[in-house]
């Protein structure tokens, strides 16, 4: 291929394992445009954008393709070793879009007019960092998407030699780690969607079954209740459950498994869903039912700690010390949760040392875990959304060891 | 979920589009490790690294995840917000892995023994910079792979204040654009493979049915021909044709169009697929079928330029002049080739200006277009490695407008 679709399509690893049949049948979905956001909302987060980079010292922000585009421009774009990017001056200058001219017509339904962004467009053999240079002015700071590929940081220092190069993360995350309404009512759907899924788990999941079939069965079912793809699959059986990091494999699920299903992915919206259960297959050990009871507390502690004014880390003590007090601490190996939306992770963590306020609007994971190595392993996972006084749960199905 | 598995299945942008129905169905697939490279071959891959890495006044190589790692450690890991990274020492040091630990049993297979490569393991809470920082020992300079994440940019330079930067590419291009025998014949299978599925195109293509559908049946047999999953799929019908980045769309596709179809994908090996063929539905225009004569020869000349010493400017000018010989300069809008293996894209690009001279090994698209806009489009794309003493072409299938 001459152009560059081809990122979006190359994982930089394969899940599908050695005799492993995964099905992934994608149909029916709506453009990324039509749930786009509208022009009027996309120029705030422009302004917002460029308001915050201003009180940040920074002159231009150097936005990536992604995420960070996709919510200032409504498309994602693509990344890739051709340079994509929107410049955004701080000082109310007309933003600019540096494309190749191949891709342009990618862009064709962002609202160039409404937004003043300026289309720039570039051709193999001509330099796009020079684009980028006049676009931003002799800046003397310039901020980079965090997702920005080396190269393409190379290339803007050598465009603009003079100019301090800082990380846009922190200035995009004030803006998109605190949802608006619509941002919310997106988690919402995504939520909804994942329940569904997780609701029919009992059709699929069962003994002499291997994780890699009862996957396969999941994405299936993840693309028909309403997401554009997986994101992600875990179906962790027996020792499998106790690995966080585990996908899929082709162990044959047996008998009195505990397994953890951990599944997600993006809506037409763009905004992701997230959500995990563990299964039992036949009555749990009284080891295991009690061990459960202990995550089920602490998941529920934690998210019953979570409100405007408290912090991140409050969440992550909430559960850690019940885990803790229970004799697990070593058990309970990652942080709390991650902050959720247009990316699966995103700013806000919510780990031990983050002492940011939680404000209305964020939106993360609560999913405390708890694993022993080569035996067996739990967690429990809800997407949350800070409200004006408290918190709304965005997925509903019960936190129970659900027994099979 | 609590890792990071996500990466891979998030793609920037879902090319499922309204109301289309696209099916991909994966299965069967070798692992990573069956066909990866063993250790010796690692252990002299890293070895040259860390050699080529010196003369180029870098003290250490800080590799990312993706096909840069793939390259040298056989195992691809995962690119994300959590640092992971191979420190290879230009002065005979043991090289260093530094992965979260919820990722290290992602790293199982990797004979890390064999190769002499430590494994530090990092949890949330720590600084994985500082890791990275102690394996380099006290760097002049390092280079980082050309796809790292700017957030691990600022994070390498927060550890390394002293230390100059640079990119890996230039590095690690000189390694990995000459083809050993074995990555020549992963990618002779990928060539044969891609055939298989261009030789079937008149099952699936014909009058009446939408680009989208047509797609969807291409997806099941690149994957059913061997490919692990499907990296791209162009089916460009009539005016969709003449855009080398349209992907599909819910055109209908009609007698008389032209369809130009550009596919491609790895193989279990990891090394890719990627060939273009343009059909015409019904018998084409004298004047279409002029002008693909033209493309035809200039592929073909292309192709003949192709063997040890030519510079890689002299593959394109041979394309391009006979474009622009019979009047067509302006509608051959990209470059003529890029170079394939692990990534789809990567050295040797096949454009003006770059002078490298070919050696045997060195494996590249030739894949000249010619474009009229809202009308129609045609591109013929081989993939070619340099031998000996001239070129192999690996893609099989004719290159005349195939009538269907």
């Amino acid at each position: 291929m001459p152009g560059n679709l081809l990122a979006r399509y190359v994982p930089d690893a394969p899940l599908w394992r050695d005799g492993a049949t995964l099905g992934v049948r994608l149909h029916g979905m709506a453009t990324t445009i039509s749930t786009a956001p509208d022009a009027t909302q996309l120029r705030t987060r422009l302004d917002k954008a460029a308001k915050q980079a201003a009180s940040a010292d920074t002159d231009a922000l150097l936005i990536a393709p992604g995420s960070d585009m996709r919510y200032l421009l409504g498309v994602g774009g693509e990344s890739h070793e051709r340079l994509s990017c929107l410049v955004l001056p701080a000082n109310g200058r007309d933003p600019v879009l540096v494309v190749p001219r191949l891709e342009a017509p990618g862009y064709a339904d962002v609202p160039l007019d409404d937004l003043g962004v300026q289309l720039h467009t570039w051709v193999d053999g001509t330099d796009p960092y020079q684009l980028v240079a006049e676009a931003a002015d002799k800046p003397r700071q310039v901020a980079l998407s965090d997702t920005t590929q080396a190269v393409h940081v190379f290339g803007f220092h050598t465009a603009l030699p003079e100019a301090r190069q800082a990380l846009a993360g922190p200035v995009l995350r004030e803006l998109r780690m605190r949802k608006d309404d619509a941002e919310v009512a997106a988690l919402r759907e995504a939520g909804a969607a994942i329940d569904r899924v997780h609701a029919r788990m009992g059709e699929w999941l069962r003994p002499g079954r291997t994780e890699a079939e009862v996957a396969a069965d999941v994405c299936e079912a993840i693309v028909a209740e309403g997401h554009t793809h997986v994101a992600f699959v875990t179906v962790g059986a027996g020792p499998n459950g106790a690995s966080p990091h585990h996908d899929v494999s082709d162990r044959v699920i047996a008998d009195n498994d505990v397994v953890v299903v951990d599944i997600g992915g993006p809506l037409p919206s763009g905004y992701n869903s997230d959500c995990t259960r563990t299964y039992a297959l036949g009555a749990p050990s009284t080891d295991i039912a009690d061990c459960y009871a202990v995550l089920e507390e602490a998941q529920r502690a934690a998210v019953h700690a979570v409100r405007p004014g408290a912090r991140a880390q409050d969440i992550d003590d909430a559960a850690r010390s019940i885990i803790s007090a229970a004799g697990h601490a070593e058990r309970f190996i990652h942080r709390t949760g991650h902050g959720i939306g247009l990316d699966v992770h995103e700013e806000p963590y919510i780990m031990g040392g983050n002492d940011l306020h939680l404000e209305p609007g964020m939106a993360f994971s609560v999913e405390p875990g708890i694993y022993f190595p080569g035996q067996w392993g739990a967690r429990i996972e809800d997407i949350v959304v800070v409200t004006d006084d408290g918190v709304e749960s965005l997925n509903r199905q019960p936190h129970s060891l659900v027994e099979l």
